[in-house]
C-alpha cells in the first residue's frame, strides 16, 4: 500500500485531495505536540492518519515540510482575518495593532507546540528558522502584510524608507512571536498588552522619521537592515550541507 | 573514589583548586564540542580530566552549573580586556566598538561551541537562556559595563534614560552575539563589520535622545523595555519546575 500515491482518477477530487492533506497535517500536529517534534516519525503520523506511508509522503516530503504546511495555514488564515481591521482602519497604530492582535489569534491553539518546537525554529541551520531560505515564502507573505499596513494608512513615509519599512515591522512582528514563545500569563495577555504598547510606538518612529534631525539615524537603520540582517538569511544558508543547497537551488529554478 | 572531595589539607592550596576546577571546565568544553552537550555525561568529563566523579560534582553542581561557569570566564576575561579602550576614548561610538570587538576576540575559541550550543541557551525554559534568573550575574555585570561605557563617554542623556539606556546597549549585544551565533564568515568578520556600523548608530540614537522631539518615542521604549522585555526573565521562571524555582530562591538567600 505504501506506493499507493492518490492520482486524480483515484481521489475523485481535488477536494478529497485537500482533505487528506489537511487530514494528515492535523494528526502530525498533534503528534509533534504529544511526543516532540525530534521524535515523532513520518510512518507514525500516516499509521495515526490512517494513510499509508506513501500516501503521507506524497503530500509532504519531509517533516519539515508538514511544518512549513503548518507556517503557510496560518499565514493563510491570518491574511484573511485581518481584511476586516485594514478595510475599516486608517489610522497605522490601529492597523497594526489589530494585524498583530489577529496572529495572536489564530495562533493561540498552537502556543505550547510553538514553545516546545521554539528550540528548532531558532536554530540558525534549520531550514524551519524564520531567517531561512526555505522560508522565504512566509516571510514575503508577511512583508507584503505590513506594505498593506503601510498603503493603507494615513501615515507619510519618506522614500528612502518605503521599501525597507515593511521588512522593519516584519522584523516587529518576530520580536512579538518570540515575546509570545515566552509568554506562561493566561491567553497570552502579556503578549496582547505588549502589542497594544509597541504599535503605537512602531507607528510613531514611522512618522518621527519623516524629520530631518532624525534622517541620518534612519538611514543608518535602513542600511545596517540592508546589508546585515535580511542576508542573514543567506549566512544560514552558507552553511547548511552541499546538498540541502542544492535542493534549495533546485526548488528555486 | 567517588566522594573524595578536595578539602583544604587534601588540596594543599587555592591555586590548586583553581587549576582542577578550569581542567574540568576545559575538559567539559572539549567533550560538549566533540559529542554535544545533551550527550556528554558529568561522569565522562570526569574521567576525561582525570578526576573522581565526586570532585567534579565539587566543582560544578550540574552540567548547567559547567556552562555558568563558563559564562563567568568569558565575562570576567572580556571585563580585563576592555580597561585599555575604556581608559583610552571618550568617544561613545568608539568606546561601544571597542568593548563589543574585544567580546568577539574573547569569544573567538567558543565561536563553533556557541553555533552548536545555540539551542539549549535559545530555550525559553532553559536555565542558560540570556534572559533567565540563573544568567542574572553575568546580566547585570554585562549591564554594569555598558554603565561604564556611558560614564567615561562626552555623551548628554536625558535623566529618565540613565538606568534604562545600559540595558537597552546589553539587548543591542545580545543582538550581536545572535548575529556572531549566525555568522559562517570567515574570522566573523561580517559580525565585526556589524559592530563597527550599529555602534556609531547607536551613539547617535543616544545622542538624539535630547531633542524634544524625541522625547516621547524614548519614554515608550524605555517604558515598553521595563515593562515588558526586562520582566521577561520572571515569565521564562513562571514555567519552569516548582523544584527548579525552590533551587533559585535558595541562591539567592
Amino acid at each position: 500500500m505504501d506506493d499507493a500515491v492518490p492520482t486524480e482518477k483515484a481521489s475523485g477530487s481535488l477536494a478529497k485531495g485537500e482533505q487528506t492533506r489537511t487530514l494528515i497535517l492535523e494528526t502530525a500536529l498533534r503528534l509533534f505536540q504529544e511526543r516532540g517534534y525530534d521524535k515523532t516519525t513520518m510512518r507514525a503520523i500516516a499509521s495515526e492518519a490512517g494513510v499509508s506511508v506513501g500516501n503521507a509522503y506524497y503530500y509532504f516530503k519531509s517533516k519539515e515540510h508538514l511544518i512549513q504546511g503548518f507556517y503557510d495555514r496560518i499565514g493563510e488564515a491570518h491574511a484573511a482575518a485581518v481584511q476586516d481591521v485594514l478595510a475599516r482602519e486608517t489610522d497605522l497604530a490601529a492597523r497594526l495593532e489589530g494585524v498583530l492582535l489577529a496572529w495572536l489569534d489564530i495562533a493561540a491553539p498552537y502556543h505550547e507546540f510553538a514553545a516546545q518546537f521554539f528550540k528548532n525554529a531558532a536554530d540558525p541551520n534549520s531550514p524551519l528558522s524564520p531567517f531561512s531560505p526555505e522560508s522565504e515564502e512566509p516571510r514575503e507573505a508577511t512583508v507584503e502584510l505590513h506594505r498593506q499596513v503601510l498603503a493603507g494608512s494615513k501615515a507619510a513615509l519618506v522614500p528612502e524608507l518605503r521599501e525597507l519599512m515593511p521588512q522593519l515591522m516584519w522584523l516587529h512582528q518576530m520580536g512579538i512571536v518570540l515575546y509570545w514563545v515566552f509568554d506562561r500569563t493566561e491567553d497570552c495577555e502579556r503578549t496582547r498588552r505588549l502589542v497594544q504598547r509597541s504599535s503605537p510606538m512602531v507607528a510613531r518612529a514611522i512618522d518621527l522619521s519623516r524629520y530631518r534631525l532624525l534622517r541620518p539615524l534612519a538611514r543608518e537603520v535602513a542600511d545596517i537592515l540592508h546589508d546585515f540582517i535580511l542576508p542573514a538569511a543567506g549566512m544560514a544558508a552558507e552553511r547548511a550541507p552541499a546538498t540541502a543547497r542544492r535542493k534549495t537551488r533546485r526548488k528555486k529554478d
